[in-house]
């Protein structure tokens, strides 16, 4: 957490320290943030509640809770919120506590350093460039022989490997079986495929876990604001160790207002997909790159020739762009980095510097 | 923290539903919220950062940890801030793992459930109402035996048992000694005892943690922002557990905002303590109450007479005034509630309805 090596993307405070630039110039595309979702202008409903912050929190979240609960189609008992999705990747951990967990390789780094805080072994199972990145449900099921928990980020950060609803179910029925608990992080799923959603499966299951967020496609990053969907005895179970006020007042409100914006919600949508496929193109255009096909809102792109992924990342920094170098990923050394989708003009932006870069 | 038996004060959206009451209606004195802090304004800062939800927020607070250091006069290395003390609390305990913890009874309850739901047992030093629930040093020091950590709020929540600095460091030198880890909340010492924090010790100390929280003296509870103060070894080793995005993007900046106003602190500090002499003064005229001399922002209060705590309690919220029923801290049955100072106006309606009451 602490220290110079933080690992995420979206460290644009540092960067416009390191080249004074004003953090106002900068074009972040290293963090995966929805730009379209301002027009949902959910600064004007923090706005009229800033009066809760001189209260506690509604530790139990009883309206946004039951504001989910309508937007999904499941029941109160069967959701937990918490500080962000990652809450609840710890906090999984620690009521789990499983000596070994699958996990993905590339994939989000925070779930391994919550099984490892919590002294678990992580079993990677490696996605491999040659195969595109993808994996056979057949190849998962082996893996999950010798854990007692699988995370499977879908699509996955930063591959964008994407499994079908019905590919995970053939998962989900081996790990039942087997009481392995599968962790699906769905932040990413209402990019492209809001209804490949396991999260009514989530309820009736015993060992399931649906991980979902406010952060990506509704881009309330710093209000910190995710949940999770079980079966109601995990759901207990993960309550029952849960610290009580971790989501704040104001991302509560923020979350009940969001999820009443059925319509709007579908347009974002429709205009982040457009623009992932008008980036991906551009990309694709440019000699030396290979884009992976947008899963979601983000781009995984490979620089076949030319300049390490952190020279570029440095190069485009100066220019007051920010990409997200992937060395740190497991596996994707320094030939990868990833970006988010952002606006027309933005891209068009990127794409210029990008072609002077390399 | 889910199901019915919340247990904590502030719990005011419950009330009004019950009651059929409107939430603007309510005085609430069950929380120990300061209502003297809104003269600092903060919504003013919240809403001029709002853009600030659209991005991750700065996981290592860099600019709030600057301005705790200045404001302290401590390293910024020996500082870690959370999500409200409370995160820190249980941050502390996964990362030390005590097997056993001395406990004040009765105290604020998260210290126990922290301890319990990290396998940890309580050790509970009983606070005798037949002593004015006080405790000699050297009763803490014989307690400290068989035990890897020693948790002491001071003052006392709920009943203002209050330590001067040189007691503590008695404590601190034998903690020290036997490597024990001592956790000193002083989530309540700057009502009236700024000067008796230990937070210079602790940059010094091995084993000792102290806790400072934003929640109560600037009321932002619904913002959630605390931070911990302790020797770098430890600092470092909860840093490497923590979950990185806690604290959200305008905590942060309401947090920097806040301790840059040591004039105004200082004003609100006065009026605080003038109105719990006040409060006190007033409650000790009413036959049937023996309240206990405010030692911070809120007043311990027995029953003698009368009806019970819970019947009280009852009775006030259908008024639409919330006290703090203490049926649930350890050793004070039912007959203790608890309140907290509110502004003139208000307190002489809590006076007027408890008399009515009583």
């Amino acid at each position: 957490m602490r220290g110079k090596n933080y690992s995420h993307g979206g460290n644009w405070r540092e960067v416009a320290k390191r080249y004074g630039l004003s953090v106002d110039n900068i074009l972040d595309f290293s963090a995966n943030i929805n730009p379209w979702a301002s027009s949902l202008r959910v600064e004007e409903i923090v706005k009229d509640n800033l009066k809760n912050i001189y209260h506690y929190p509604d530790p139990q979240c009883t309206l946004l809770i039951k504001q989910i609960s309508q937007y999904l189609g499941v029941d109160r008992e069967n959701i937990l919120a918490g500080n962000g999705s990652t809450e609840l990747i710890y906090l999984a951990v620690r009521t789990l506590l499983p000596p070994r967990a699958l996990i993905f390789a590339p994939t989000f780094s925070e779930y391994e350093r919550a099984l490892k805080t919590c002294g678990g072994e992580p079993k990677f199972l490696f996605l491999k460039e040659s195969q595109g990145f993808s994996v056979s449900i057949r190849r998962i099921i082996e893996k999950t022989k010798d854990v007692q928990a699988v995370f499977i980020c879908n699509p996955n950060n930063p591959t964008g490997t994407f499994f079908p609803k019905g590919e995970l179910l053939q998962v989900l029925k081996i790990t039942e079986e087997k009481k392995i608990a599968l962790i699906v992080d769905e932040s990413y799923l209402d990019f492209k495929y809001p209804g490949e959603t396991l999260v009514k499966e989530a309820q009736k299951a015993n060992h399931l876990l649906v991980l979902r967020s406010f952060t990506k496609f509704f881009a309330i990053a710093g209000l910190r604001l995710g949940y999770g969907v079980a079966g109601r005895h995990l759901i207990e179970k993960m309550a029952g160790s849960k610290e009580p006020w971790t989501v704040n007042s104001l991302a509560q409100a923020a979350g009940v207002y969001l999820l009443r914006n059925e319509e709007k919600t579908k347009k974002i949508r429709e205009a982040v997909n457009k623009e992932s496929e008008f980036l991906f193109g551009e990309l694709s255009q440019i000699t030396g790159l290979k884009p992976y096909p947008p899963e979601a809102n983000f781009i995984l792109v490979k620089l076949e020739t030319g300049p390490s992924s952190s020279k570029l990342r440095e190069d485009l920094a100066r220019k007051g762009i920010l990409i997200r170098d992937c060395i740190n990923f497991a596996g994707l050394k320094n030939r990868f980095f990833r970006v988010a989708v952002r606006k027309r003009e933005e891209n068009l932006r990127l794409i210029g510097s990008l072609r002077e870069a390399i």
